[in-house]
């Protein structure tokens, strides 16, 4: 498709298809100006959709909490997914949906009586590590100066853009040469960083938090690939000291895939390569990429 | 100005002056993916900016502390808020300045490269609570169900866009029957609503929290008053308890000056009427709006 002009992405707001770099919201839009929002992303790879249910099931599930009516059908909404997708002509995509609270109508500020927005678009797929970085694994900082927002203030299962802390944690990370960031909740234990979920490999067992994190699909992914594989693995909490004893350690999202950490803070991890664990599941994790039972094609235009 | 396209607000949006309800931010905008932002919002009255100084002194710290850099000057900036409130020709205004990370370049995720934007409003007033329900009071509710985000995960003292909590608070508070919301901390110390800071009166003295909250013009103002009317007056922290024994209690904000509340959770606050000293620091607070000192008058087409 020459001069597509959705080639650069495709969005979906309010009713109409705009290439992406036209794409805006309203600037009174509660879910810029309250950051009062839920939102996730789908990987599309190869021309098909990874887990697009489990995607849609969080994202409902998440705005349902937040108490939110989409004037959509989840139905409706998986369509304008495809859409974008084959309007962009993307093989490898990040696709976005987006539910916000919307503007306030006039003359109340209660957002109960708020319609609510649903906005959408597919863009070149993300990776929070590039692939060739992958190969040598990233350097990660387990923030000292910022700690994850709690549970009890805003609910991490719901997804959400409040990523106040975790940019926070990103330019910590940045100040003490690392490239990401992971982060403690107020009794130290570890949570997540800017993006992903962690995964430490510890005395022949996979571990990931269990708690005051988002319930990513790449996570849940890994799990179930875990078991298939025989991998032990388990989700619970644990401290700094088990992640730097850990031979492994891994993030994951579904902006990368299984990405292996070789650096924490200033020490090496294991003998400072991709450990061996982490390499066959990220191989796996690809693969399934091309199986019937966890993909759903686009039908692009010829 | 009859038809004038601005009469509902003006906005100016990189660049350009356009009527509020045209105004809109790039989708990709991290200052809405990521909530990767900072504002502030000061009021003009009866044509004259109130404390325009102390808010721009605010939001300068602010942007310096997430580590922005603007393309403009704070003096640009405050003349494009000029424009916008002339443009309006509104002689009572909420008028907001932002200004967010921004877009992503091509090929980076790197918060450091960004070109960061600003975005300015001017809208009419906005009332947290209605002059008319302010003569009654309004009904305060203690959310049990939420606290406030630590100051460790995000700085509240950088006017921010995470209002999860506050705003998971404020479904509390109506399922209660109640109109608006303050939160505790993990500690159980009061803290602040959604836009506004808490004042009690006990025992003969003014108490506004002193940590883990907007360091509210409208709070200082109110402290300042409180010094020349000689009514004693402290920052400190408290807990339920006091508040519930207080004698008048009020809620601040830019968006409504100095707001009674009669009713906290289900008990009445004092007499269940507006207090006499909150009654005389909100008469003294809107007084203050024509005073030279604290003003700067917009200078509006004739």
């Amino acid at each position: 498709m020459p001069n597509n002009p959705y080639a650069d992405g495709c969005a979906w707001i309010e009713g109409a298809y705009v290439p992406i770099h036209e794409a805006r919201i309203p600037i009174l839009d509660t879910g810029f100006t309250h950051s009062d929002v839920t939102y996730d992303v789908v990987a599309v790879w190869n021309g098909k959709f990874f887990r697009l249910d489990a995607h849609m099931a969080r994202f409902t599930s998440s705005w349902q909490r937040l108490r939110m009516t989409p004037s959509l059908s989840v139905s409706d909404m998986q369509d304008i997914l495809y859409e974008c997708v084959r309007r962009s002509g993307l093989r490898n995509a990040y696709v976005e949906m987006v539910l916000s609270r919307g503007v306030a109508p006039a003359g109340t500020r209660d957002p109960r009586l708020f319609d609510n927005r649903f906005y959408a678009y597919a863009i070149p797929y993300v990776w929070i590590v590039q692939p060739e970085d992958q190969e040598i694994g990233t350097h990660l900082v387990i923030c000292q100066d910022t700690i994850r927002i709690s549970p009890q203030a805003v609910d991490p299962t719901i997804k959400n853009f409040h990523w106040g802390d975790l940019v926070r944690g990103l330019f910590e990370a940045y100040d003490r040469g690392g490239t990401t960031a992971v982060l403690m909740d107020a009794d130290g234990y570890l949570t997540e960083g800017p993006g992903f979920n962690l995964f430490a490999y510890y005395e022949g067992c996979l571990l990931t938090p269990d708690s005051g994190v988002l319930e990513g699909v790449t996570r849940r992914t890994v799990l179930e690939l875990a078991e298939e594989m025989a991998i032990p693995a388990k989700m619970d909490r644990f401290r700094a000291d088990v992640l730097r004893a850990a031979d492994e350690i891994f993030i994951t999202s579904t902006a990368g895939g299984v990405m292996p950490v070789t650096v924490l803070d200033d020490q090496q991890v294991g003998n400072g390569k991709p450990g061996s664990v982490t390499m066959r599941l990220r191989k796996r994790y690809w693969d399934a990429h091309d199986e019937a039972h966890w993909t759903s094609p686009v039908d692009y235009p010829a």
